[in-house]
């Protein structure tokens, strides 16, 4: 492999000279620039980032940790941030999580260990302190998808109880009055949010919603499929389920097909998200839409800023949800048996 | 910033001694380990990646090109090269190409610059010579979903026309005989194999498939809906369709459902690559198996045995495509206006 020292040979320069040269700096002169530059070329040398890295003392790679870039919410985010990213000409450096703190807590060091100057962090697992601790000694370290307090304008988030909320009175709106929610087996703050939303929006109605009308599973296809399972085989005359993702409700709107139930004459579902395969379901999705790409874009900007020390710390970073309104939403049938009874119950 | 020479500073050793340490020397007294060790651990200090790679040359990380990673197909090739990678205690590092042939350059230089000892890579646009250059700098590099010739030991690929065939022979012997091709307009060699293998079988049943039976559009889920009105607006009388992958596929399948085409009854559909969501379409997604966790994992492996040299050079890893049989593809229905005009034309 050709190193530093044989472009260093072939230039008649010092290592520091080239080393200089190929960092940019001004102290090199112009004629030693021309030399190492034309040494490169003829010895096909390829500068160690390595290297670059520990004399910059930064790299020009953003890091990106998500808890799997598999899932399609996070590969809506990840692509985001790439960007960004190209439009700065920087790398992307990306770490999965797993919703496990001690995944979390590793793919942070291992970023910050290749020099990302700039993170961006979708943690929920580590504590507040933990996180804070990281983001004080990383002036480029962001937050995804949480609020810690104290460091508003370092984080990005999304108001979930409010789109659960708006999710919920949607269906309460069309006569639904037993109204399920499925929800996701990772412990993380969203789920508690948006199961939050969905009480609070059922507690306005006047209704109280029995623990059998939910049910959690991986926020997955498959877990939504199963859930649903789990919600018709419990028999509780329910006639609207509001669902914790999208991925969720096309495995929900599986079962429901498969168990020939109409949705919506007979069944309405709504997720949250607004994954792109939420508009090729049938019928179309009606969800809650997360603004998961202008989040990331502007996670990414301020994680670029804190680099250069230029955050305004009075800024907040607190999105909406939006509804989303498609074709698996509509008002509860009154003239069905299914319905009938569900009204009796009440 | 805690920096070596603190540590050293500390420990009352070296930074020489420090740095042996950290890098696991054996010439480091068993002394001399653990007070560096101990003052590690008091000052809280974190080991510079890049300096490590650079005392090693070699990095801990797996580097990893493919087209995009929102890709659903991408995402799932990126989480198996991931769980390898975890199980060696490896860390993943993840760039983007998007099918251009400058990007997939430039990722592949910039993940060889940060030093990753093995390397996965998808790349479709440059040239075989490129190619073989990277791969004799780099003994780790292995090149998934392409088989470059004289480097097959380090090549994983898929028999693609043999998958085009196996879905095309499964419409004739359904009976039909007017079939479309819904392709890729990427312009890269899985296209030109899938269209083949397409041809070929219509040419065994004696078919001459006309230039507008085929239409080509993005990869995506838009794709192929976008693709799917063009065929019907051309008014061809096609009753199945092969489709390039499942997400064009089910893309397609939402334009039938939205012109009241019922789908198998009167139109038949198959995909390629078998994503997860195709067991989620309605109906589910008949299609070609692409064992891409399989082959991304036996590309990881292998990668990691070429930083070893510890290659097999007589080994080749072709894998054959399977067919999934659901639910979106029936006998030609040959009583229907549809299928009897087409019946004509033949």
């Amino acid at each position: 492999m050709t190193t530093i020292r044989d472009v260093a040979r072939l230039a008649g320069v010092s290592v520091a000279t080239v080393s200089r040269v190929l960092n940019d700096s001004a102290s090199a002169s112009k004629q030693a620039r021309e030399r190492v530059l034309s040494a490169v070329f003829q010895l096909g040398y390829r500068p160690n980032a390595n290297a670059q890295a520990l004399a910059n003392q930064s790299s020009d790679t953003i890091g990106v940790v998500v808890m799997d870039v598999s899932d399609p919410f996070f590969g809506a985010l990840v692509k985001a941030v790439d960007d960004v990213a190209q439009r700065h000409r920087k790398n992307v450096l990306i770490s999965n999580s797993y919703h496990q703190a001690d995944k979390e807590r590793h793919a942070i060091e291992v970023l910050i260990r290749q020099r990302c100057s700039a993170l961006v962090v979708h943690a929920k697992m580590l504590s507040d302190e933990e996180l804070i601790a990281f983001m004080q000694s990383e002036p480029g370290m962001v937050l995804v998808n949480r609020i810690v307090p104290g460091y508003e304008h370092r984080c990005v988030g999304l108001d979930n109880v409010a789109g659960a909320l708006m999710a919920t009175r949607m269906l309460l709106k069309q006569g639904h009055r037993n109204i399920g929610y499925i929800g996701s087996n990772h412990d993380i703050e969203d789920q508690h949010q948006r199961r939050q939303g969905y009480l609070l929006a059922m507690n306005e109605a006047g209704i109280k919603p029995q623990q059998s009308w939910q049910v959690r599973a991986d926020p997955y296809l498959h877990g939504g499929e199963q859930a649903m399972v789990e919600l018709l085989g419990r028999n509780q005359q329910l006639s609207a389920v509001f669902v914790y993702n999208d991925s969720m409700a096309v495995g929900a709107l599986a079962t429901l097909k498969e168990n020939v139930i109409t949705v919506p004459a007979h069944f309405s579902v709504i997720g949250f998200d607004d994954l792109p395969m939420s508009r090729y379901t049938s019928p179309h999705l009606t969800t809650v839409r997360y603004p998961v790409c202008m989040m990331a874009v502007a996670a990414t900007e301020l994680a670029l800023k804190g680099t250069a020390g230029q955050l305004d710390q009075s800024q907040t970073h607190l999105y909406m949800p939006t509804l989303v309104r498609r074709h698996s939403v509509a008002p509860r049938q009154t003239v069905t048996a299914i319905a009938a009874s569900s009204q009796d119950e009440i």
